[in-house]
């Protein structure tokens, strides 16, 4: 863990404390934290459960009032003795007025700062907060984000058990915190539930707040108890929480990233309405379900508009009645800013789906047509869009690496101009639903 | 369409046709199907759709009775003109006799017989056939399985508008076809709903039918209708379907193949309860909501049996109620030989998922421990399942290509034991529960 800090290149002092050696990293080592003779800003205490009261203390004595506890071994064992323990380092933080992070926890990642108690997170920063009770998902959650979606981070948290800080602490610094626009949470139980409600319903109206809530089913219950011993909760409660707060629900450590990626590159939403575009009959139909099972709408277009689009789309093979399933706007983008002019015109579409299949682009002029498509949707596509949202779908099945080359193409020309870039309709559909309901849900609270 | 076939090696004759080349591929081309002289087997038919009427008189003029037409412009149109066009082949069709896949569709994917209507298909055959109204969804659904699942197929038909032979066709070939063992359906509409329900039912006794039902929200319905010229049907008659006839429905192509992963190298399930093993607190809270979710049962182990394993998982920072959350048996994996004979001598565990972290793996021994438990995952872990259903879930977030190499090993050692191998939980979970689900039904269908 000293090696990960190190690693990280923090520019602040370190001091290594071991009692058995003279010398970690080319710095000298102190025996005790009291030896050091001042406070220390923050304290990363890894140590086996039974030494960690007596670390503890030793922070009190040294007047070091910030402490980050990765050790194990406490409340989540369900055990006598693990339960006493936590019982007994909860009084030594309390008495001597300890911030506690942790314990069972993997702690800070701060990229700004340097801080790291872990490897291989990205060294970029970003406008996304994380707060999350697990230490595993703290490091798979921003790995997958930075690595996948180019979404980076202003401060993680992962904080365990929540001896003495709990998300809502977190919370409230994040509030504040002029770096962090988007607050992402995991959350297995809560301490103070009222005061978790009216911060995120406080919060949630400036800074979007995405929650993945975990363990609300029987086993899920059961596991959170024995991960970070604490309280799920029941799913009515938590389902209120959601309805009252607005804030954003997510299912899994991919959508939160997913959802994250929308809030960080798109405006507003106007309202539920999405259209379409793109090659494939199946897919289209997908398509359609998805919008449906996410709460959108995926509108037809009327007449007028449909004879306008057959002036430049030949009908065979192309359903134009939204999806608009049309392979020439594909190849020629200069028609679909046309087609986006027109579309993004009408009241009743407010966000757009471009969707890319990658095999047939390739088959259709091996890498050129895609660099082509994907430059316009980089430079132009936004322009024709009066604003709404514009987001894109790949899709890639066949096993030729020449494809895969033009994806990552794609993705590296897509990411440098803050467009979206999802995998399959279905998670594109997903991401904008939440955009969809978190701006409907500011709209409806200013009425009220 | 033409070099399509002739590429994939088609070992018979091939007669390509055209009024205006004298060779094709170095194939003597002749003016009209008339002018070969004789019947074919079978006539694919590859022209602008006004002119697919005269094809298909020629056909009945040749005595060719098995046509494919892969053009579009029909009744998927919804235009007068294209419905027009539909009833006139229809009755050609009738009157003589025609078997048509058709029109609007890609046809025919038979790698036994070395027959392909496109390009990038797999030329390895397995157990597992696809009826699938849409030719995009053919081509994707099988490249996905057999590339990234290697799950292989009998035969795959894109049969698009459905003029003569509809589903209910091939899936009666299919029930005869000893070299099917398994059947996925893409379905958007059917025109006998009686005789569908009626084969399923019979077939799915023997034969696992996997089914995606597509256009059964308002906007998928209209999408259907564009596509295939289809009447999608209502939501509740679907339901009573798949609970009547027992078939295994799934929501999406990716979900299709997985399950028929699990189907292909997969004995009976026994019942509904799972135990994962692996590491990861938060992982663990996902895994076990995503238990409930799809159905399944994640038992809490009883206090003897904790016992027993507390004897060699060492407490601090597992979980072992289940999620068996032990780093320990991965990387000793005879532990996890021990951990399975105690598991699977219950009677309330049914299936296993072995979760593997790959980051973590890798930081345990920079490849090696992966490659061990690997191994004894191929050769050994089912040694101790005494019959009962295995499969392995894998994650991977750091951006470290090393890692990723670590996988594709892990996922050849896999394959090559056939071992069912799922991108997380939740995805393992899901092929597990519609595997249980399809046993409990012959189950209790037996009783009745």
């Amino acid at each position: 863990m000293f090696a990960c800090i190190a690693a990280f290149g923090f520019p602040g002092e370190l001091y290594p404390i071991n009692p058995h050696a003279d010398e970690i990293l080319g710095l000298k080592v102190y025996p005790s934290l009291v030896a050091i003779g001042k406070p220390i800003d923050l304290v990363v205490i890894s140590v086996p459960a039974p030494y960690v009261p007596s670390a503890l203390r030793d922070c009190v004595a040294s007047g070091s009032k910030n402490v980050h506890i990765f050790s194990s071994g406490f409340k989540e064992t369900g055990e006598a003795k693990g339960i006493r323990l936590q019982e007994e380092i909860e009084n030594i933080a309390q008495e001597g007025g300890l911030n506690v992070v942790g314990p069972n926890c993997m702690g800070l990642y701060i990229p700004e700062s340097r801080i790291l108690t872990w490897i291989g997170a990205s060294d970029k920063s970003g406008p996304v907060a994380f707060v999350s009770q697990s230490g595993g998902n703290a490091q798979d959650y921003t790995n997958y984000a930075s690595e996948r979606l180019d979404v980076h981070f202003s401060k993680v948290f992962s904080y365990g058990n929540a001896l003495t800080l709990d998300s809502t602490d977190f919370l409230e610094y994040l509030a504040q915190d002029d770096k962090t626009q988007i607050i992402t949470m995991y959350l297995e139980g809560v301490k103070d539930g009222r005061r978790l409600l009216d911060l995120v319903t406080q919060i949630n109206k400036t800074k979007p707040v995405i929650i993945l809530k975990a363990g609300l089913s029987e086993s899920g219950a059961r596991a959170v108890a024995s991960h970070t011993g604490s309280l799920a909760g029941g799913e009515k409660i938590w389902n209120a929480f959601f309805r009252q707060s607005g804030a954003i629900r997510v299912e899994s450590l991919e959508e939160m990233a997913e959802v994250a990626l929308a809030f960080s590159h798109l405006g507003k939403s106007t309202g539920k309405g999405v259209a379409v575009i793109g090659t494939g009959g199946g897919v289209g139909v997908a398509a359609a379900d998805s919008c449906a099972k996410v709460g959108l709408e995926l509108p037809a277009l009327p007449e007028d508009l449909m004879t306008k689009l057959r002036e430049f789309i030949p009908p065979a093979g192309n359903m134009i009645c939204n999806p608009v399933d049309a392979h020439i706007v594909l190849l020629e983008p200069e028609l679909l800013g046309k087609t986006l002019d027109m579309l993004s015109a009408t009241s009743y579409l407010d966000m757009f789906i471009i969707s890319l299949h990658m095999d047939w682009l390739y088959s259709r002029g091996q890498g050129a047509s895609t660099e082509k498509i994907a430059v316009y949707l980089a430079q132009e596509a936004r322009k024709h869009t009066r604003g709404k949202p514009l987001v894109v779908a790949w899709r890639q099945f066949q096993p030729n690496p020449l494809i895969r080359k033009t994806l990552k193409k794609v993705e590296e020309v897509l990411k440098s101009a803050s467009i979206p870039l999802y995998e399959g309709i279905p998670r594109a559909m997903f991401a904008l639903a939440k955009l969809a309901e978190y701006h409907a849900f500011k709209r409806n609270n200013k009425q009220n």
